[in-house]
């Protein structure tokens, strides 16, 4: 009898789904906001953008290749439109990238950018939880602008 | 050759995990705060926190029971304190109504509530999802209170 909670393929197509959300998220906030807004002293929207940008692919291509080097936040993109474009040209990489992947390498310890010592299915969670986390942040953000934000079930 | 991309057990342990850190965030929020404060019209943190409660192990239960009645976010708790006790009174309930689950289950469809139907595993990551999504907004409020929250890895 398998124990599987779900499958590689469930996995990829919620994170995907998540994604898309994600992706929503950004298109709602006027370009200026995306750059400027803030609440409490944390980092912008395009800021935490950036540091999603910067960690599931790179994470899974390092993943992929067995290489810990480290991370940087620090992406070139100025508008929304060119968060949305790295966003779109990270979409399929991520499914190419994560197609590699063999079942028995889940429970495999990896440590993440060289920091995160953890199974490789907690690495991936991490990559998701992290990009909903932010994103909750987001909608707080968009709220706090008057704008509603799209609704949780859209994927 | 398995395809999980996690095990039923490896799953309880990461939500528990994430309902530990969603814990030590209700106690970083000033009892005054956890009730009245709010940003762009959201609710405060105590009401995303009882939508937590009310949905969690009312929802797996339904699924153990094979019940789809609808949900309350109508909660008693009026203090902190007691709704610290509620999460704790959860929280071994939720792993003893999770391991009831049967493997051959999660695939299964299940309509939660009588409104949400979608397969077992994706009611189960939408507990978990719903929550690392409330919790985030809760930071963004203890951020603009000026109080630091719970580091994101801590579990």
């Amino acid at each position: 009898m398998s124990t599987a909670f779900m499958t590689q393929e469930q996995f990829l197509n919620h994170w995907q789904g998540h994604r898309n959300l994600t992706r929503k998220t950004i298109e709602k906030f006027p370009e200026k906001d995306l750059f400027e807004f803030r609440i409490g002293g944390m980092r912008t929207f395009a800021d935490l953008i950036k540091e999603l940008l910067s960690i599931a692919l790179p994470g899974l291509e390092g993943i992929i290749a067995n290489k810990t080097d480290g991370y940087s936040h620090d992406l070139p993109q100025a508008t929304k439109a060119e968060l949305l474009a790295e966003w779109d040209r990270q979409t399929p990489l991520i499914t190419e990238a994560y197609k590699q992947l063999k079942p028995e390498q889940f429970p495999e310890n990896y440590n993440l950018f060289g920091q995160f010592n953890a199974p490789i299915y907690e690495n991936l969670l991490y990559f998701m939880d992290n990009e909903v986390h932010h994103r909750a942040q987001g909608y707080v953000y968009l709220r706090a602008l008057g704008i509603e934000p799209p609704m949780f079930w859209e994927r």
